[in-house]
């Protein structure tokens, strides 16, 4: 259980720097989160245009400067400790899953953040739509699919998507209201059916925990930021670093800088 | 003049492909057009960055792999042969404005295509707005301004705007219609004022041909895609080739496929 009251992003950094390792749904509500993929320069050009791409898994909200740990979305983060926890790629292998990753920085080390559906999550509970990995205070799930990103360079991959359930007369809503985030994933890539995305068993994600999908619920699929990391694993560069999935970057940008 | 009643993307290509140099403003209504700029690989992360990071000027649409003359936006186009007219750069210096490309071509250049405020003009004109450099047959008005962009790598520069004279009762649709259209530069950038922007003489702009301003009309901006054309004056890359302003790319996609 990670049920938080922290509503200042710098807080929640705060928090995370000094150690709290939990999922950040929930924390911070009205501020974006971000997904978070670091290369090494050399390999900046493909993760870069992977996004272009593939906009809808891979909307870039902000790129830093080689060897810089900052970001223009919060003026005080270092985002080599400010996340709750991290992933370490080596040739595609996870290697290690730090609280911290100053050890492995180095001056040639591109940051890339990524929207994050989260970001959407406040609008819908504003409108009365139970977000169910909020309420269970678990990670939200998240599946690889049968969906080929379109490849950049050395870079290729599926999309993997989030998954919540959506009570079926709240669907349309849920569209709507996501809808107006385009750039932190928008509107669903895909509404029932799991079969039809290669989803063979929604109670064991790839990525995050599984919820419960209620009588009358239908499981609604957003494209997920972590579809970068599945490229990772899929493309195997020499080195890579990304968020822990469900564990993000908590921006100083309030959710509304991305509606339209 | 330039008037046409040219409708299909293909037709239009086929035109100045063939030598026909002129605006693009009108051609092929419904379907977007696009700025182009094409670099070497080793400059070409910092004009996908400079979009990244100049989402407004610079909506980069398209990118090709390095040597491709070809796009995803119209299958049967050669970026090298089917624009009215180019520009090719060296070291800042715009030494060509050939109507073809193909003796300049290399291995390494890689394409990008940039959405153009053409794409909004058709929803404007059929929501009875005049668009007052089609109706008049000339280039659309482009200046440059005050207004940094944000730098990326060695590229930086000022922003460039293109300007449309609205009745002042029309404004508001106008910014409304346009704003559906933010792949496109979406919403206006500045209404009235040029001045703010560092514009001292609406008659004489820095790209196109200046327009009539009616009384009771004002003069609203846009973001353009030309803003990368200046960073390349102002950034001085060893080579570039892109677009004549106002002779853009002519894609197959229609319009509405950039509308939220």
């Amino acid at each position: 259980m990670h049920i938080t009251s922290v509503t200042s992003p710098a807080e929640a950094r705060g928090r995370f720097r000094a150690g709290v390792r939990v999922p950040t749904a929930g924390w911070a509500p009205g501020h974006a989160q971000a997904n978070m993929i670091i290369v090494p320069r050399e390999y900046a050009y493909d993760v870069l245009l992977f996004g272009q791409r593939n906009p809808k898994p891979c909307p870039i909200i902000d790129v830093s400067d080689a060897g810089s740990p900052h970001t223009a979305l919060a003026a005080d983060a270092d985002i080599r400790t400010d996340l709750p926890a991290y992933r370490v790629w080596r040739d595609g292998e996870l290697v290690d899953e730090p609280g911290d990753i100053t050890g492995y920085w180095a001056d040639d080390l591109v940051t890339f953040l990524i929207g994050c559906s989260f970001t959407f999550e406040t609008p819908l509970v504003a409108a009365g739509i139970e977000v169910r990995h909020i309420s269970a205070g678990s990670n939200v799930p998240m599946y690889r699919t049968n969906r080929p990103c379109r490849p950049a360079g050395r870079l290729s991959g599926p999309m993997v998507v989030s998954m919540r359930p959506i009570p079926a007369d709240r669907v349309a809503d849920a569209v709507r209201i996501s809808g107006q985030f385009p750039a932190v994933h928008g509107a669903p890539v895909h509404i029932g059916e799991p079969a039809a995305l290669g989803i063979s068993d929604l109670s064991t994600p790839d990525f995050g925990d599984a919820v419960e999908i209620k009588p009358g619920e239908v499981p609604v699929f957003w494209a997920c930021g972590v579809t970068p990391q599945a490229a990772i694993m899929a493309s195997r560069p020499p080195f890579a670093i990304t968020h822990a999935p469900g564990h993000m970057f908590v921006t100083d940008v309030p959710d509304h800088t991305y509606a339209v």
